[in-house]
Formats: structure tokens, sequence, C-alpha cells
């Protein structure tokens, strides 16, 4: 009967397997300051299956058996094939989970979703600046180096491009981002990133590695582009 | 002997014991600057106990046997009615614990005091543009979904909804605080937190787990306030 | 032979043992911040015994082995008397130590040098209003209360009181600053600290806990301030 | 065959052997944020050899069997003569080894690239107020004293030194820095360190508890600084 529980899912030695790595790299984000008080999540993608971090809980804490998983039989497969084989008991899966599946299904095998502070102040920066639709651009920093230059090209984008990120609205249920976020992901195919303005970002990676990395670098631009407006130097 | 020191209600392998729980949120409080230099303090209800950190000592430093511990038989009791089952040597509870009781009297299970910079900036700034009595306002921002709509309502607050804390002011002693503390929970019966101006905040929550998510999102609120002050951005 | 070194005055289980301690707290102050690059020191007193750190290491690798040894009869004996019973090979005592001695002889139990840039831009800020000789003050925060009265006062400073901190100019040598530290010490007779215009902070205190959190106190106050003026907002 | 991957030369209990160093460098490098996302990197000559960190991998999780090891006969042989006497599966060596190596060539023991904040920040703020190709400069600091005078000369500098670390312009490419970097070397013979604008700096010194402290010194500096302006207090 415990077979049923489909436990075997997220029982391994190696600190590698999904189930390990997401409590592993929400210890990580939270030392960051990047999912505080239960916000944001971490979703990992290996062979068909879907590995996603609950809601709500303290993102420090989290233990393997806590982790969902969802069979994701293929990205051209519709939404009523996916399934969770496994719930754990009173908990439920992140909220962002239609956001991570958007990824998914363009290849990602890793997404991450943070509340950086940092993240938040350059969407109200723009939107100071540019009004709705705008993105956030950035450009002749070492750091823009560590994201890579798009799903439909390759190597990194280098240091005198300009990255852009795409913004999209809040809205007050996380789960009706999914629209706006899939049309930004249209309209910027090469961004690996969405910020969602006055909430955080999404951020997603061909594998958990490199969504770590683009999302510390993405970072790591972000708190220098506050503070390069505090001190009067423009991003571009 | 030994019995009547009542050691055995400090003494558990439960990590999720409110005397292992104590020294436990002290580190981290103490890592994220909470409770620099003996300040601050933590107190957990179960059952018809109290627990309380001691006063004066370095918090991440606390043991399980530094713990105090209240008898608190129903809150109806007069408060002659409580009184402590265990003292540990040499030491005195919180200066605090008229303040966290008065939580505990409301149904709370967790009771946390930070001296937060960031929470005491909330109350300078307040004070500067409002004067005092004021409370801090902030709307649109989706960490506010981490806070509870309040004790007499179910689910969490909106990203279109205004968040309020209360402020009020401080006294020479901590536990003249106690009056206007209360004051302020009647005046505003949903709020989980209330502020004190140049000193600190009071953050209770329904069980350790709330309290302390409670009490990381409100702090990540007020750093973004000081945050989109200093870049010229309102907070509604 | 090897008791010629006098190694058994570093050796002891005891974590609270002076030749641990200080190792400890080193680390401590290397998270901080405040001895970065080899900057700051610490010394601990117990008995007729002074143990001090080394000069110019890596802070947070320091050993119980790396520790100074040195003989202090009594507060009145003449300098001539002290004496190095323990001096690691290869290793220098912490320039800071005519500094330590000076407040080791006014009865302290462990005193701390730290690099803090809260400290050092605090001294700045004051120079630039206040021009030379002049002391930090604050007043209405409760952290002051974290502050000893004095050393011929009992009790703590209380939330209306103001704390001052006198400021000395630095000298080029470390060991020059020990005429002008006993001067201000003799001025401000009740301080138990003093900070050293674009150097640092040195912070005593009756022993190490106190030393330690009443220079977390400090050292809360410090940025604080920095904040508060950022803010426009007066210190007193 | 074990023997031709040469993985003896990496295999050590020693922890300051260089193979164990550099990870562990690395990781208190990722902690204080100088890493982030793959950036930056850390070299260590011994004898005559250099270990060098991978490329392009999270900087907090290198291990022991990813250092690169390349024989460097002494720094009058040719160029040609160096070759990579092991070279890890799968990885490449980081992309600052030209840069590593102009430093060994003057004598270094070990040499750090970072992506500080602080020090892209200060490149910034020199460029905006003096234009390109001038150099960082700040005096009256006590932290200038944890760098060195000059590979001419002996001791530390002094507090009221003005210390200059020159600024170079980035390049697309990293190796191509080299010749800038080498020519900022022969303009500042004394210095320790060069500064690349909009991306970071290199730091070096005669053993690797020297480079990691003057670079603590020097990035303590430049975060002082950045304080300093936003307070409008002068470097010099």
């Amino acid at each position: 009967m415990q077979r049923e529980d489909n436990d075997h899912l997220v029982i391994s030695s190696d600190p590698n397997h999904p189930a390990n790595l997401i409590p592993e790299l929400c210890r990580k984000f939270y030392q960051l300051g990047w999912v505080t008080g239960t916000g944001g999540g971490t979703s990992i993608k290996q062979d068909n299956l879907i590995y996603i971090a609950p809601s709500g809980v303290q993102k420090e804490l989290i233990k393997s058996e806590n982790i969902f998983v969802l069979s994701f039989p293929t990205p051209k497969y519709p939404p009523s094939d996916r399934k969770y084989i496994r719930k754990p008991m009173g908990l439920k899966p992140s909220a962002c989970t239609p956001l991570f599946l958007a990824a998914f299904e363009r290849g990602a095998g890793c997404s991450i979703h943070t509340h950086s502070q940092w993240a938040v102040l350059v969407t109200l920066l723009v939107e100071k600046v540019h009004g709705k639709g705008a993105c956030f651009e950035i450009s002749n920093v070492e750091q823009i180096k560590g994201i890579p230059r798009g799903r439909t090209k390759t190597g990194m984008l280098g240091f005198h491009d300009t990255l852009r990120i795409p913004i999209i609205e809040n809205t007050p249920f996380e789960e009706d981002l999914t629209g706006s976020l899939e049309k930004a992901m249209e309209e910027y195919p090469d961004t690996y990133a969405v910020l969602v303005r006055r909430h955080g970002i999404y951020v997603w990676g061909d594998n958990p590695a490199k969504a770590k990395t683009q999302c510390e670098s993405l970072d790591y631009l972000f708190q220098l582009a506050v503070e390069m407006h505090k001190l009067g130097l423009p991003w571009i």
C-alpha cells in the first residue's frame, strides 16, 4: 500500500535527485531572502515527472517527503493528461504550478519563483519611468554574460548586448498570471525570466544549475540597477 | 527533588517542543539581526503552559534549560492564577512577558518581539509624515498575502488590500507598553502585529510557524517600504 | 620543555575558556563584517591573565594555540611588571594591545576592537556636522537600553537618556591612540566605548558576554543612525 | 592509467593544499556575494604548478577533483612551455586564466577575481566624476593599512597614504583584458589589484591568505566609498 503513495519517487540517496535538490535550493533561496515568509517556490522536471515544492510552508524547512510529483507525459499532451501521482497529505502544491508548467512546456528543466526585493524594486522603478508594458533593460555590465542569448540561439549574452526582461502586471490570484506570463514568453521568445510588477520574478533554465545561476545573475543585476539608480547612474 | 524544578517540562527530543523551538527560533532571529545585543524575545503557548525566553541574554546562545514556564489555565482566569512553574536559576523572564500574555489572551499560540531596524525606521518615517498615533499602511505588494485577514476572518489579505499595522508610542519600561498594546489590539481587532515607535514590533500568530512567517512577511514589507521611500515611491 | 611554552594556558575543553572563546568571538565578528581583512581584535582578562588574539591574521581562522597570554598582576602594578608568558611562534600580539590594557586597567573583563563600517560612517557624519572633539549622541531609541549607565553607576541607560560615545582622532600607528583613548576614558568616565575617527571602535565590558552584546547594541545604533541620516531623521 | 589523469595532484588531506583551498575560498566568496552566478574565480601557484578553478560552474559547489593544474616552469619560460597537466573532463579552465598568469609572472602566489558590486559601483562613480582611464583613490581610512605598500617596497600602506587602484575598460571577451591589465600593472608597479570598469576586480597577493585579506580590505574600502558618496563625503 505504501507504494500507492509513490513515496519511492521522492526517496533517493543522490543529492541531485529533484526531491533532494528542491529542499536544498529552497534553503539557499531562504538565506538569500528570496522566499521569505513562505513566498516563492521551485520546481524541477526530470524525464516525464515534475517535482514541486509545497505551498504556504517555511521554505527553509522543506523535506523530500513534502514534494509533490506530477506526471507530464509530453508538452504536447493536453493539460488534462497531467495528474498528481504523489500528493503529500495536508499540503497543497505551490500556487505557482501553472506558471512553472508554462516554462516546462517550453523546454525548461527547472523553474524558480522568488519575491526578491531587488526584483520588486526594479519593477517599481520601471513603472515610474516607462508606464505599463515596459521591460527592464540593462547593458554594459559583465554579469549580463551569465544569461543565455535565448532558447532559439546558442551561447550567452555579450557585454555590449542589452538584457531585456519583460514585466507583467500582478493579479490577485497567482494562477491568473499564467495568461500574461505565456503572452510575455511569446513576445520575448528568448527570455529565460519574466518579472511580475510588485511581486517578484519567474526564472527558468535548461536544468537546476542553469536556472539557479541565471536567477543569481539576474538578482545581481537588479540589485546593481537599484544602487545605480540611487547614485544617478543610467542603466543603458 | 529534581522534579520540583520541573526540568522535565523543558526536556524533549522533539525539535518542535517549545523548549527546543524557542532556542532555534532565537538563533534564526539573531542571524536576521532582529534580536541583536540581547534585545527581543519569543514565547510559545502550548496547552495550558507558556514557554518564555529569558531576559538580557545572548539570544543565539539560549538553551532549553534556560526556558521559563508559566501556567496559564485559561485566558479567562484572573492574572493572579498565573504563576511560574519553572524558573531557571539566575535568570529573569523576558521583560516582554506581559505583552506576550496580551496576545495569548486573544488566542495566539506564539508571540515574537524584534528590534528590527526596518520596523523602527518605518515608525520614524510614519511619524515624520503623519505625526504620532498613525499606523503603517501599504498596498499592492504580493507579500501582503503572507498576512492573515484577521482573527475574526478567514484567509489571507489580498494583493489589493491595504495592510495596516498600528503604531504605539514607546515607554521607558517595557511592561508599561501593555496598556497601549491592548488598546491597539482592540482598535485593530484583526491585526496580528503592533509596531512600537523607536523600538520594534510585536508579532503573534496561531502557532510558531505562522508567527514566524508573518513576522518575516512584515519585515520584508518594512524593508521594501524604507527602500521605496528612499527611491521616492509611495506606499499606497 | 613543552611546559615552558605554557601551552597548557590555552588548552581547555571548556567552550567559555578565553582561549576557546576568543576564536569563537572572532568567527562571529568576521560574519558581522567587523574584522574584515585581518582588522580588529579581541582580548579577555581572566584572573590575572590577559588572553590576546594575534595581529595580522585571518580572524575567522584563529585557533586556541594562536592566543597570546600576558600576565597582569593587578591594575596598579607598573606596566613593566607585565610580560608575555605565552608567545605563539611566528605571530605578533594584536597592535591594539595597549588599548585593550587601558580598558583592563579600568576594570574591564573583555575588550573588542572592530572596523565596523557603521562606526566609521558615524564618525564621518559627526565630523561633518560638529568638527573635531565631538561625540556621537543619540536618544529615544529602545536599543540604548542595551548599554550600561556607566562604571560608577548601576543599571542600564533608559529610553529617554542620551547615549554619548566620545570620538578620538586616528593616528598612523595604532599604539599611539592609547593616550587619547585614556583621555577620552577620563573625560567620559561612564563610557564603555570610544569611537576612532575613520577607523572603528573600541568597546569593553565587565565580561565577554557584556562586551559582545554592548558592541552589538552600539553597532545597531550606528547603523540605524546612518540610515536615519539618509532619511533626514535627526538623532536627538 | 589513473596516474595519467594526474588525479594525485589534487588529492591531499592538507586543508591548505591548493586543491582543497580553492573550493574553500570559492565557498567563502560565494557567501560574500563576490562570485554570484558562476562569475569570478580563484587560482593558486605553488612551486611550479598553478591550480585553477573551472569556468561557468557554481562556485560554492567546486570540488578538489574539478581543479585544473597548469605547469609553470618559471615566469621567464615562454608561454608555449606552459601546459595543462590535469584537465577535469567536461570542464573548461576559468576564462580569467590569462589574467591570473599575468599576476603569477610578477611573483604572485594567489590571484582572485570577483564581480563584487561595490567594486563595480566604484568604477561607475569614478567614471561619472573623472571620466574613463582614471583610478580609484582613497585616503585617511584605517583599513588602507590592510594593503601592502607594493611589490618593490616593504610594509603596508599608512593611514595618511593614498591608496590608488587603476581602472581598466572592460572588453567583450575576458581574455582580451590581458593586455590592458598588464599595462596597468606596469604603470602601477606597486598595485596588488586592478579594477575592471562595469565588471569587477582582479586582486593578487604573495600567498592565498594575503590575496584573500587584501581582497577583503579593498572590498571594505569600496563599500565604504559608495556609502560615503551617498552621504556626500569625499574620498580624499
